[in-house]
């Protein structure tokens, strides 16, 4: 495996192999195992797997934790060679944004629900960040998680309206035992939070093995057990159409997704099921 | 020449030649010899050279002249056969925008001055379908005319904060032999109009001749002899840095650009000089 932290030399390496498949998986690093499903999946399905690292400032909000989001370089590199990846790519702020960049990219309507109306600007710095990273690596695919399900559909709205040359694959979502969908985030939590945060799958299960047909009911049976939990705040629960977005009057003959972002002490955690 | 009017054709036409330099001219066609001096210039510079035409509904403000921009897909077929062109794709806007798009990109400062200023969402428009456009075909080398200087410096812009693997060419302005820049909307002129439109150049090249230092003087000096002539009516004139298009004190020590867009009748003309 190469690391390589330049644009410009990752540009040279992948050169060669412009004639091969090249599977990409983007990430803000501190690996986990929903990470390395991910790089799994594109070392089947590929010649070439490139890595990138970069948690890219422009997706967090001015309150949020973008100087404290987790970082071990020397742990992910590790993990990232014993996947298989080719090329792990990660390069600084500074090498990125060398200066204020003035293009962004905005994606309408489906950004305006779920995290996008609790994170503004968010996807707007993902999408910009995604562009710019596809203009880099140039990948056959990419491989997206699905706990980010939202960032999935803003991707997939991306690639389509810009004719990106490039096929996007939704991996589900990868969850500890007791239920909790893996996330970088999840070391923030407390012990206590830590327990109860399998709330938020335990709800999401319930659903998924009865679902009522009508939203309004599926809301407040996630509303009553998430707020029967002591350090849960509750920030959106939602039942809407997926991947568009749109409010649903019922969940029969359309696919739809059940989004919770709950709060546990000062971590955010987020969850979400499809139902098809 | 071959003339592809479908994107995914396009791209499988153009997979053979991946190892080969790709020479790329965006136009919304109805050509004239400043187009042709594109093409020229990829035919030098690139082994394939790949012409696109679209009208981009985008950029196109609800007043302005989309449904009337003027289109000749026959004799634009010839010309480009003629000056060398490898491939001519000229998509429809249900091929380029099969559905709403949502997503749309932005360059901020730059785009609030000039043409941005009178054309609001027009280089939003641009910046988009540029995108797209470099999506499609993959070129190593895109070239544009400088009677656009605001758009190069958008696109350049783009190119830049985006990291896209392309190279901008800028070529240099084409003129009548009385001096009016080539446009496709020269032909809306009346002869009157025709006649009185050289003023723009005679007064530009006045200016590039003795150019005073101040901003202030030039703009003056352009109002007096462009509003003398009676059938103009000026949209701005104006006297910034180049390409960053930032107000300036003085144009010492610096590029700068002294643009103008002016309409004769109903027809807007612009047009430039870069004092360097």
């Amino acid at each position: 495996m190469k690391h390589i932290k330049q644009i410009n030399q990752l540009r040279v390496e992948l050169k060669q192999f412009a004639s091969q498949t090249i599977g990409f998986v983007p990430t803000m690093g501190y690996l986990h195992l929903g990470h390395l499903e991910l790089i799994k999946r594109a070392r089947e399905e590929c010649d070439i797997v490139v890595l990138s690292i970069f948690v890219n400032p422009l997706q967090f909000g001015p309150n949020e934790d973008f100087s404290r989001y987790p970082r071990d370089i020397e742990r992910d590199e590790q993990l990232a060679k014993e996947a298989g990846v080719d090329f792990l790519f990660s390069p600084s702020v500074e090498e990125m944004y060398p200066e204020k960049p003035l293009t962004h990219i905005e994606v309408d309507e489906i950004t305006s629900k779920l995290c996008g109306s609790s994170r503004p600007g968010h996807f707007s710095g993902v999408a910009t960040v995604v562009t710019k990273l596809f203009h880099i690596v140039s990948p056959d695919r990419a491989y997206f998680g699905l706990k980010d399900a939202q960032q999935v559909a803003v991707v997939e709205q991306l690639v389509k309206d810009l004719s990106f040359p490039v096929e996007i694959v939704p991996c589900d979502i990868v969850r500890e035992e007791d239920g909790l969908a893996l996330s970088s985030r999840n070391v923030y939590l407390s012990s206590d939070a830590r327990k109860q945060a399998t709330v938020l799958y335990r709800a999401l299960k319930e659903i998924q093995a009865n679902p009522p047909s009508d939203p309004e009911s599926i809301r407040s049976i996630l509303h009553e057990r998430i707020s029967a939990t002591p350090l849960a705040r509750i920030d959106y629960i939602d039942v809407l159409s997926y991947p568009g977005l749109q409010a649903v009057t019922t969940i029969e003959n359309q696919t739809v997704i059940v989004a919770v972002a709950v709060y546990f002490d000062q971590t955010r955690l987020i969850d979400n099921i499809l139902l098809r």
